[in-house]
């Protein structure tokens, strides 16, 4: 079958490999019936070493059960399943208490260990099958905007709502969000959904702007740095945002939630940070009592709540997909998501 | 009046200064009938440069009021008032919301600008008064015993308590302690009031550990490093510990705290960082989704809710005292502090 592969920063090419098959009978071999592209995955995109080996991308997909194995009880060829970024056994400890993301048992796609490999591509082994996917009662006729927001319950919507659930968001919260990517708009959305008062939305792109105020951001700021943090505190009465959701990864972006965030207040990250260490002194998170939270979003504890909005369309998170493309295509999909032409680009096998 | 001023690192003394005296209408002047020196006095015994001028010591005193200026409405000359470690005004936006460490128009006390000298005194000018001080229903005939313990409401026992709560111990948490020290201890009563099912105490003196047990303490580490952290994790099943009190403030205890924690735990910071970066990445805070909370308490918050059971006897914080000197004794109990001689000294002018 064809799957993505990336060689190093800038290089992904789409290769033949052998079919995936059944290895475990907690196994699902699953059709992908849209894949896509991770803001997450353009980071080795700028940064990864030269690999010939290569490595599978993709951890985001939707698709149709075409084999399970012999202890699978929850799911049959023919289900219209969505898959967390997370494989997750679904009865640890940690799977119990909500956060998948640190399953004794899972782990991520693309993991050697786990033997994963990546969902930018025409099938999926997915370990774990039980505790990973959740079954959607559609099937893959469904129109293309319905497809597009439950694809979004795979990691952005899910990973948007952990950032607003973490952060602590309620009726009334003043919420300033950093990035205008996918995860960003889906963290303002998800902010309005918990009854934010106030949503400031920190990015550069109007395309992507008009977006968040359409899924209810009531303030842009444009500017970075200091500037930008003096315009959020302006709009916050001088005393700064109650809650920040971080949804960028990179330092300044870390730098920015701290000026832009209230005495007593949460900054929530769910951008995967590109840095080890920060601030957490008496000058930046101590001497204010700023809470810093948040991590990879436990999108498997968050569908079974979140699907219903999104098949009967009273949200549609799938808006953040500007385009679609071929598998053939998807090196093109990194390189618009990389050059802005495109703000998200499912890929269609 | 005799008060004690800190000149440099291990250079303490005990001084003539002017009298204090009422400068603002909202002023009261209090004179003191318990001070004492805090753990975190010890930092800049160990790392103050050479200070010709001297730096007025203490943030930690109960006394009587001896005037008040002309706008104080709630207090009276003969009244016994508590002094948190933090001036407030008690009416603007943090102090509403509970946070008085970060009152718009407060501060410290030994603060240049809000005009503070230093509580290891004769006597002390509290700036905004109503907003500062907290009355007690007794007067200074009170035995010892209840003197001290109405002693931590001024700072120990509300950080405990501040350190507890921002951690959401609640029925049945696993906790970690990290210090002996009186803030550590005092985490300990307050995870175990909170209902807190395990609480393992991290510290190496036995007598402080022992009186960590009697606070509630269920389990003792005297490890520290990875060692320790081994341990905290044997006794948690392998999974670290739901929340962790962080109650030094060096960087090797920020990084126990990352060893010991539990994924989607919580590590609540309550002893001043002596560093300012500190992991935050994805192999720290960010992948196990763990939360790092914690800073200065706003003790005057909590004073109403712990002064009835400290009143009544049926918890008894001031155990953390050990030893109580004169005044003109201070600078032996910076000394016997600093080498571990004495837990907590209080002062008695």
């Amino acid at each position: 079958m064809k799957a993505t592969y990336m060689y190093g920063a800038g290089d992904v090419r789409v290769v033949d490999v052998p079919d995936p098959s059944i290895q475990q009978p907690t196994d699902a071999l699953v059709r992908v019936v849209r894949a896509c592209v991770c803001g997450s995955d353009l980071h080795p995109y700028h940064s990864m070493p030269a690999t010939p080996g290569g490595s599978p991308m993709g951890h985001e997909f939707i698709g149709v059960v075409e084999a399970v194995g012999a202890d699978v009880t929850t799911l049959g060829v023919g289900d219209f399943v969505i898959s967390p970024f997370a494989v997750s056994c679904g009865t640890c400890e940690f799977c119990r208490a909500g956060l998948q993301t640190s399953c004794l048992h899972g782990g991520f796609w693309s993991d050697a260990e786990l033997g994963t490999a990546g969902a930018q591509a025409e099938a999926v082994r997915v370990p774990l099958a039980d505790g990973t996917l959740v079954k959607a009662p559609i099937d893959e006729t469904a129109d293309d905007a319905l497809l597009a927001s439950l694809l979004t319950l795979s990691d952005v919507y899910g990973t948007g709502w952990h950032a607003a659930v973490r952060g602590g968001v309620t009726t009334g919260s003043t919420v300033t969000v950093i990035g205008d990517g996918a995860v960003g708009l889906l963290a303002v959305l998800s902010a309005r959904q918990l009854g934010a008062g106030q949503i400031i939305l920190m990015g550069r792109h109007q395309v992507r702007t008009d977006l968040g105020r359409e899924f209810g951001a009531t303030d842009v700021v444009a500017a970075r740095g200091d500037e930008g943090i003096e315009q959020v505190r302006d709009l916050t009465g001088g005393l700064g945002s109650h809650i920040v959701l971080e949804a960028v990864g990179h330092r300044p972006a870390y730098d920015q939630a701290l000026g832009a965030v209230r005495a007593g207040g949460v900054i929530s990250r769910v951008g995967v940070p590109q840095y080890d260490e920060a601030p957490v002194g008496f000058g930046s998170l101590f001497g204010p009592n700023v809470t810093l939270t948040g991590g990879p979003a436990p999108v498997r504890s968050y569908i079974d709540q979140l699907l219903p909005a999104v098949l009967d369309g009273s949200v549609v998170p799938g808006r953040v997909f500007d385009r679609t493309m071929t598998l053939d295509e998807t090196p093109k999909a990194y390189s618009a998501m990389d050059a802005r032409e495109a703000l998200k680009v499912a890929v269609r096998p």
